[in-house]
């Protein structure tokens, strides 16, 4: 493992190699705080895409409020980088968490996500015990079917958080994750009626039968220029908008110049004309298909061909009609996935203007606790 | 990050936590061992499974010859870590890798794959010039259609890499990555004849060409059994096979009882009587389907409900009929692909009896240069 001295041009480096354009990255932070600003929310950007803190003070000082994060070891390892606003949107549950949870809250401003009772009374049972309490968010479902509350039933299981020794209700929020639903033509498609309106009614709701809701907080960024919008919004929690990606711009989200996490790879055989190898598999792009309709591993800056196929340490390039691949030949792929990427990798090069500027260590990478 | 002190009952882990179960680990490097012994080929597992040197000194302690690695960032780990002769089984091509194996090559016996007279001739250039010879084996694609010439073009390729200065042809190898084909039934049935015999004849064909070929090397976990018995196959490399996984369960190559790596998770929501979500999503089992027919991203030890969806930090199961979940509890999954999983945790619990009694880090762990 060699560690690139600053200022290499990032045709010397070997492969396979994850960049990001930091110019790129810098563009995308200031218009997302631009559109929250413009819409009175605060931003709280999902960490989760880069996890990286340097990239969390580019956000930081681009105007973000905070951070959010999923899981506890991941707040560790930004709270310890001097973070010290915090909302793990995720209904932490799990041995010794409430007790590293206490313990973090100490040191930073943090926010929990729940969305049961016993999840809820396991959570606070060591705040009430030291006489503290812990801040939490109601997760509310709004079609991603995967954790939280139906609208429904948010006025009830509010009031009922709210008698939980050691709890303090700062909100709700909810994640509109079926953006990125398969087979859908655009994210809005997908999400139908605007989540942030949605949250907001149910916000209304639950105020109405006396519990208090202070932050309305909604996510996505394929959807959270137009929930951020909503009246009644508070906070809205995009996260990939940092890097952007494949799917990303398959969902209309963004153009391709706005792709800033890009890998570099090698070109290491050319089987046949119909077929080339790159030095980027699973283990580089990670295995999550492209939205949101599937269609290969990753796109080919500059080129028509798309990587097809993927193992471990491969990439199978379908070659397009007219085109052609060289064994040695490098070349830039945009991954499906940018999160998944950042999560795979022990370093990120950011670059500008194609030079290595800074090595990122991924801190808060496999922090899956 | 809290590395649990030996002895702990996996019960008080932090989830979600890699388990591997030693004996069972034991066991199949035993039998896979005792195979290679009555077919009298070499054994040479490839440690891209597991990228754990304690691990990979149990496979030496039990018969084997050596470690198939993929790329050169990983051999150099290996290497580091005391091991004194790897093949990487992939045709490394690239700015800087023929140095870097030049200079591995001082300390260990390394012979590494090519498929193509471009990618020979970068990796012998510096060779050469020091003179000396490195030792490569020609990838024959026997169907995978991945990398590799067609077995009809050995011949003549095997006479051309003899010709370049720099490289020293050791012999062929083959992997039958098709086994794992989606969509067959068995792994026989997707790779049709024995791979071992037919690399076998390729060989023949290549020596009756003039080109000497020491070694006749087969690789993949469900094939290894029937193609290292083919007469004239001298090395077998299967991978999977010391931990196993669900993939392998549905392919007939094992039982449950053969599989050592399993993922301890929490159950962290319930939302409706149909689902419950589980503390490990793609960050943790990673999104690669089932083989070889897809369905679902991991089977539950001991219920009938499968994890059906994932995302970065949820593993969504869906409840089978008669079955519950409750917030809280834990559960052992079984992995589609655990050569996967080990690529995305620093550190694996060794386990015996249900309780840690080692905790190994995954030294090669990201290594994809």
């Amino acid at each position: 493992m060699l560690l690139p001295p600053r200022m290499v041009p990032i045709e010397d480096l070997p492969t396979p190699a994850v960049l990001v354009d930091v110019d790129v990255v810098s563009r995308n932070l200031g218009r997302m705080a631009q559109a929250a600003r413009s819409a009175g929310v605060r931003l709280r950007p999902h960490a989760k895409t880069h996890k990286v803190p340097q990239v969390g003070r580019m956000q930081i000082a681009a105007g973000a409020a905070g951070l959010a994060l999923a899981k506890t070891s991941e707040a560790e390892v930004f709270a310890a980088a001097g973070f010290d606003d915090i909302f793990l949107a995720y209904p932490v549950v799990g041995k010794g968490k409430p007790e590293r949870l206490l313990a973090l809250s100490e040191k930073i401003r943090l926010a929990v996500g729940v969305d049961s009772l016993d999840g809820a009374r396991a959570l606070a049972a060591p705040f009430a015990a030291a006489g503290r309490r812990i801040e939490v968010l109601l997760k509310v479902d709004l079609g991603t079917r995967r954790v939280g509350v139906f609208p429904e039933a948010a006025p009830a299981m509010a009031l009922r958080l709210g008698e939980i020794p050691g709890i303090a209700l700062r909100g709700l929020f909810a994640h509109a994750g079926h953006a990125y639903g398969e087979n859908t033509r655009t994210a809005v498609e997908a999400v139908g009626r605007n989540e942030g309106e949605t949250l907001a009614e149910v916000a209304r709701a639950v105020r109405s039968a006396g519990a208090p809701v202070a932050e309305v907080s909604v996510g996505s960024t394929p959807t959270a220029r137009s929930a951020m919008a909503a009246a009644g919004v508070t906070e809205c929690r995009p996260g990939n908008f940092v890097y952007h990606d494949a799917s990303q711009v398959s969902l209309g989200t963004c153009s391709l110049e706005d792709c800033a996490l890009t890998v570099i790879a090698t070109v290491v055989s050319v089987p046949d004309s119909s077929r080339a190898v790159i030095d980027a598999g699973s283990k580089t792009l990670s295995s999550d298909p492209l939205r949101p309709t599937p269609g290969g591993h990753g796109f080919i800056l500059g080129r028509a061909s798309r990587v097809t196929r993927l193992s471990e340490e491969h990439g199978v390039i379908e070659t397009a009609p007219g085109e052609t691949f060289t064994v040695g030949e490098r070349v830039r792929v945009l991954p499906n996935h940018a999160c998944v990427v950042s999560n795979l990798h022990d370093r990120i090069h950011a670059v500008r203007e194609g030079r290595v500027v800074e090595v990122w260590r991924v801190a808060a990478r496999g922090m899956v606790e």
